[in-house]
């Protein structure tokens, strides 16, 4: 779907306007009809807090029936092909049209349990997520009362809707859904930031296995061309940074022990805020490193 | 076989004593046999170069001869059980007895080479290597002349040999032949030494293939009770040790992020000295880390 | 004198443009004259480089009249307040108009023995420098032969008048003659930056006289608003950066000892290149700290 | 006074034994007297804790007569030379016999209001303490009520009396009463220990005035062949390491910049608890550093 300007979302007609935004919350075309209302708004903050409200405004019954329109995560529907657009995009980031036997049968018991406990499908914000923090959220969410937990899916809700938007409207302002993951290495051997070396980002899973998100070369300034992960939220998971340091001391004709003692290094980290700025630098000499959560 | 004591050689008779000695140049008693003439020795060091010397001044034929008393590495013999007890224990101690079908046709491939150029079994004293590191030296050594690879070959012998000794004779000094692993684990979030870390010391294969060698928690001083390696060459490798920090500082009660942002922090480093003392420290704090090669 | 833009200057009459920059080159608008004939130019650094190549060009007697036309430094002149407006500014701003009476009799003996050795004035560009490194440039260019010390004293007229030229001219690009010293507290205590950190920064004299430059508080992002130095070259000197870790991690209730282990931190670093950017960061816990020559 | 082993204190009457220990507690046998009841003590500690035992189960009028004992401190009595002798070293220690006039009348104005609400001499184990750390003990005292500041008198009293015990008594086991202070400067450029650095320790008081305690070299293990403070209590104060790590470099010829980025690097920190080990190293190339309190 095309993006659509909020300039033009501001001088639509009804009919327009719910179209563009029909599917902001999922098959709910009646919360873009009722924050159609509030027009015209002074940026997209304004147009998402409109629809926040028209959900929170809402009957119960309503909530109910927004939460219910969601599919199940990684259920039949998934497998089957009859997802949203949308939502069939998102859990395809994830993974969760990818799963083995295996992992399908967790979420099949974990989806039964919260069914039989809540009635309603479990609701996650996917892009914010992997695999495995999606099932430690599923076990943390199975202990709620059935209050906190419709308030959970909402939450849950909202947080979709709200990356949707920012996807989906071009507006002066964003909203504050993505965060960034950068690096920098700095050579504390010759003084100066370390040009050339490769540099990997690896998810690491639960399991042990293990995934190449994105690979490259520190450019003068020690750095990456670009951030190793942004515009979108960092997905809550254990990552590895790797690092050719061994390589690169070597071509800086540094005289060190064959093979070097620091070879590749990795920085293992977790990123529990998808919507931050995790900056993991590396100071390096041949014979030391110090790593950190820098800003 | 039972250690002798250096005593008990000084005083011994010709016979006990190449008994005793005779296996420590492979099936070459004739080493110890001109080594007894130098005798009593004033420890083990004067008796290692003094058998060292009995070769040195050998005739080329009969130093040939010491050299062609070697098995081949991973090779016939070793598969179908026919070294010396020494070398079977060497070469078991490396792998050298388990390799895959793969391996054994690398290893057989250079065998070969090695042989058809220099007309010898390729030496290496094992017990300073891996798998990786015996490749790369069989790799670089091919590229030797006759004569420098007949030194590189008597080298690896005396090598073996000052390890044979070393294990086989009780003396109050003792040969340069072991080196040393350690670690500690320094909390400067609280200001002490961390104890309870986990640690885990893993052996990293070129080919990806990792093998866990010790593992241990730290004491009150945040170290292991004892050396991770210690009373042997350290093998030349790539060793990562693994430090569980992040359950270390949930029981410190440190308000942290969760999943932490460190959980268990990888220090991958390679040594090159087999005989030296590598101390590989850990400085953390829940959101950044150094290690560096200490003393 | 009010700045002139480079537009004006290329569209100036021959009287106008060595009005506005006669002085560029000391007491010398023969330089601005034989730069007029260049014009138009393309930049700051195209004028510049005219003016250069007009004294490059120029036979060896105009070359040392131009040496000559240069005040000495903290010499009688200065003290009797006979110099050039702009001289008077440079020679002010690193204190040789304040010298002990100590201070004036050395540079008077420095003078005395470079006067009889050159037959000319010791010219450095000053705003470079502080009294130490001018007393180190001085004692180690007495060395140099007649020649080379004729080149090091265009070299400095040079960089004196880019400085000038730097400050006179408005131009869309600039000459590359300013440096930057910045600072950075990042608390890996509590895995964020330190704000409200008290910082000063200090000139610590050979002589163990010290002086306050500047001092400030870090800003929510733990630098401070605007560089320590900046729009000037760093004058090459050894200086103190003292950072109130103690008063900081007291007011983040961070449990520790009474005194601190760490108050105030003092990180001590030279200057060598003026023109360049340094960045001296702080990573620091109650209990530990590092730093380094960032970028 | 000479030591005396705790075997003759053991098998001594009953006057040697007073004669010995008399002064342990000042100007007060009566303790020695009450302790050697007690004997055969089987160690320092036992001895100690007879010495502390007979002060707490004596009345209240006793004790306040052995607080009375005491001298003021840098009182008017120090000054005439009417100290007992351990109390005129102990107070000379620390400087207490040489204040200038301001500090004079300092202690004085806050003897007389010490003295003016508790009726007693204000008692400090000075070993432990410097002239600031007394000032700031004195201050926070004054804030008291009677009792707790005679518990706190005497506990002072136990303190001053276990340092005289160990000097005084042979004994195969020791008090708790020292603490140590030590370095390792480890070069993380060239990987290993840092031989030849030259260190110096100071004292730096709150009055800006500092004092030079020790100075050295580093060995070829990076360490100072001594600690830089061992055998006594290190006084609470705030001190300052150099380590002259441009020099260091300049010898290993390093390529660096000139004057070098690290000249001479100041460590500043300070003692809280006397008896502690205290362990502060420097990991250091030419462009950077770590220093932390390690164990």
């Amino acid at each position: 779907m095309q993006p659509i300007s909020l300039e033009a979302l501001n001088a639509a007609d009804r009919d327009t306007f719910v179209t563009a935004l029909g599917e902001v919350m999922e098959h709910s075309p009646w919360v873009a009809e009722a924050a159609y209302a509030a027009r015209p708004f002074s940026g997209l903050a304004a147009l998402y807090q409109a629809m926040v409200d028209a959900v929170r405004n809402a009957s119960d019954a309503r909530k109910l029936d927004l939460i219910k329109k969601h599919p199940e995560l990684a259920g039949k529907v998934a497998r089957e092909g009859a997802l949203g657009a949308d939502s069939a995009a998102e859990q395809e980031s994830v993974g969760l049209d990818r799963l083995t036997d295996e992992e399908f049968a967790t979420f099949h018991r974990l989806n039964d349990a919260y069914g039989a406990k809540f009635g309603i499908p479990f609701i996650v914000c996917v892009r914010r997520h992997t695999k495995d923090s999606i099932l430690r959220e599923f076990a943390r969410r199975l202990e709620n009362d059935t209050a906190a937990e419709r308030d959970a899916a909402l939450n849950e809700i909202f947080r979709i809707a709200a990356l949707r938007l920012d996807q989906r409207v071009e507006a002066p302002d964003r909203l504050k859904v993505t965060g960034q993951l950068s690096t920098h290495v700095l050579d504390t051997h010759g003084g100066g930031p370390a040009a050339g070396v490769a540099i990997e980002l690896w998810e690491i899973a639960a399991s042990g296995f293990i995934r190449l998100l994105v690979s490259g070369l520190t450019n003068n300034d020690g750095r990456t061309d670009k951030p190793l992960i942004s515009g979108r939220p960092i997905p809550i998971a254990v990552y590895e940074l790797r690092f050719g340091v061994g390589d690169y001391f070597r071509r800086q004709r540094v005289v060190a022990s064959e093979p070097p003692f620091l070879g590749v290094v990795p920085v293992r980290f977790a990123v529990a805020e998808p919507e931050s700025h995790y900056h993991v630098p590396l100071l390096v000499t041949p014979w030391s490193y110090a790593t950190y959560r820098g800003s």
